[in-house]
């Protein structure tokens, strides 16, 4: 259920805002002063629009990594850090870091900011106890996962970059990907290491991660055997394990004699570039393979992926992995005639079931709609479209190139996209909607569906 | 609830099947009976392959109407007239006949029997009682209403083509359009009627009528009352109403200034051209516009109306109107915060939301399915393919061209989706599922999705 927290902005007079509503708005804030900082005359090193600032600044902090302009040419150090700042704002989530700076300023955490915090990891129903030890935990893991991670890329890139360069890319790509940010400085991505082992393994391995959710990482630290394992976190494990290996599979054999992608490449290099086009759909957005090349049965597998996305409470977006799967079996139960649905032991609450039935409607409602929009303004092939706006909904940030073909609308609604995307279907939905608890029973009357 | 039924093939040697593998098996043995009868040297008068008449077979019985060969140069009147049997018996349902057959040698119809037909008309849970009544009125009320329509269309038709064209024309239309079943013996279907208000009035009253769903006429000629009416009659009434009304509204604004569909029309035959092209998707599949040639935001908006589909019990495919309503329903109502969903002062039960889930789910799947393995065979562009597969499962029969072009492959994928499609995908799903009531409660635990 949503509390509603009151503000008082200028003393007597009081705004009440629900969770959802203050996540919207401090979203909103940090698109702005984005916008603002991106727009200072050293943030840049060529002339870049409102509008193209504006893009930047919502794509950084939703971390989607969709771009108008080219980051590691257009930006100066200082523009990139202020994306870097927003990646980080974004991917570890707003209200985490509210309850930290409280947290760092010794004032006692108060009932509502943990509330707050809560409904931004998707904790609607956790323990309020472990909240702040979970924030602690979250903290120095992301931190320490960052700084290995930094450590592993310096020795790929320095020795080919030199010192400044070579640790100016490893600190940006480590929080781009732990964050499933998806900005990269080269205009290609990471296509130039597309067979690189080390440059594979610790940037697929954050944004994985990252992807999973901190609850499921806290998890694992915690228990440290998969049988005590929370149902959720079995189900986020087994769920990207099997998604991945069967993207795997299915890129490797669908894109094997593709020249444009990887047909001409070694077999280990197919291999690695299968890996790595299989991962990052959900929802890192990093690319070692020309998307807009790849072959159609390729591109509709990708947007599948998109459309999943990662974990609740992760850097990723998507519908999750979760509901996926809560959808599919609860599917699985209605046909075997079983009136719950139950895996692992444990048994899926109808609740649950009906909140992800709503996230899945919202969710293809507001990919239908964008798509119809974009299929009016803007004259792209459909198929273009359609990745796109996917691209944006599951802040994936992967594109057939139609990014910087957008018009000025165009770009608005990818915006507006990403900024549901982010905050979560669901979430903006309650942004909204008033909550209204009827006493009145009514009577059961059949329905005929199917 | 699936009973299983005992069938003595062979004397002594019992087949058990339940009532959903009874559907599939009759649907291809009139598959099979269809196909042959095609075959027969004065059925065609060109040429027909075996995978064609496989696939008018099929188009048939299912009632979609997708065509590989012209059905008014290929066939004969004896080939004409199978194709007429075959949309009749799939669209009145091929167990309902099987009563009416029973009825008619005056046996007392069997339990089974009556089960059987419930399962066929989607009334799972009606009282079984008034099912013998249900039928009678079933088998008057489409004749009597074939019938009408067949003198209406006379009026204009015997003028035009003279006594025995005339006639043909208008019988084989009343059938097709009734039956939603979209045949027509025009290469252009009814392009050339696209101004003609009384082809237009009794066309799509025929298939409008006749995709609401039997229970929804038998219960509107009972109450007499849209306020006594059951929910499943006023959802179906007003969902429709709505449904079609936004979709006119919206393809007369979206076409109004193309060319190629009704740019060039005077007021009111854009309009008629809206009318009929926003009611035909759902499932009728007959039309006066050239598909291919319509916005592409128009074909976007024919795949959601293709998808939703018809009634119920009725002679229409797809999801379902209802289906579709009960999960905006539940959408709306899970977002605020109700515990019930509710809708004319009536609760609609948890599985009825559950189901409709299942139906939604099992039918993206097969869809998703479906384009992916299109998009490996065949050399189309993906918005043609899409459009085919979803007109296929909604047994719509529309196309934006693809059918005659589609690989021998390609007609087998598209012959399953119309075989799904008209057999309900949540049928279909039974057919396999082997049903099991678990006794073990299992604890709940919760799962975090979206
Ligand atoms: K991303
Ligand atoms: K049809």
């Amino acid at each position: 259920m949503i509390k509603i927290i009151s503000l008082h902005p200028l003393r007597g007079k009081t705004i009440r805002l629900s969770p959802p509503q203050i996540l919207a708005l401090g979203f909103l804030v940090f698109i702005i002063v984005g916008t603002l900082l991106l727009k200072l005359p050293f943030a840049t090193t060529v002339s870049v629009s409102w509008l193209d600032a504006l893009f930047t600044a919502t794509s950084a902090i939703t971390v989607t990594g969709l771009v108008v302009v080219d980051t590691g040419s257009a930006y100066s150090l200082f523009g990139e850090i202020v994306i870097m700042s927003l990646m980080q704002l974004g991917g570890l989530g707003l209200m985490t870091f509210s309850v930290l700076l409280l947290m760092m300023l010794r004032r006692k955490v108060g009932l509502h900011q943990r509330i707050l915090t809560q409904e931004s990891l998707n904790l609607n129903e956790a323990s309020i106890g472990g909240l702040l030890r979970l924030v602690k935990l979250l903290f120095v893991f992301s931190i320490a996962i960052e700084a290995i991670a930094f450590v592993l890329l310096s020795i790929r890139w320095i020795p080919e970059y030199g010192w400044s360069e070579g640790i100016h890319q490893s600190v940006f790509h480590s929080i781009s990907a732990f964050n499933n940010a998806g900005f990269s400085l080269w205009s290609d991505s990471l296509s130039g290491y597309v067979g690189d082992p080390l440059v594979n393994i610790v940037i697929t391995g954050l944004f994985i991660t990252g992807g999973l959710g901190f609850t499921v990482l806290v998890d694992i630290w915690d228990k440290k055997s998969f049988r005590k394992l929370s149902l959720h976190s079995k189900l986020m494990l087994v769920g990207t394990f099997i998604i991945n290996i069967t993207a795997l599979l299915t890129l490797f054999i669908l894109e094997f004699s593709n020249p444009e992608t990887i047909g001409s490449f070694s077999f280990t290099d197919k291999l690695w570039g299968s890996y790595f086009q299989a991962v990052t759909p959900r929802t890192a957005g990093f690319n070692s393979l020309p998307i807009a090349e790849m072959t159609v049965p390729s591109i509709l597998l990708l947007m599948l992926l998109m459309f999943i996305g990662a974990g609740s409470g992760s850097t990723g977006s998507g519908i999750k992995v979760t509901t996926f799967i809560v959808m599919l079996l609860a599917t699985v139960s209605f046909l075997r005639g079983k009136s719950e649905t139950t895996v692992f032991n444990r048994m899926i609450k109808v609740h649950t079931i009906v909140r992800a039935l709503s996230i899945m409607i919202i969710s293809i409602l507001a990919i239908f709609i964008a798509v119809f929009i974009l299929s009016i303004t803007e004259a792209a092939p459909i198929m273009e479209i359609i990745f796109e706006v996917i691209s944006a909904f599951g802040t994936v940030g992967l594109s057939m190139g139609l990014t910087t073909d957008l018009t000025s609308f165009g770009k608005c609604i990818i915006m507006v996209m990403m900024f549901i995307g982010r905050l979560g279907p669901l979430t903006l939905a309650f942004v909204f909607a008033r909550q209204k608890q009827s006493s009145i029973r009514h009577p059961e009357e059949e329905v005929f569906t199917g």
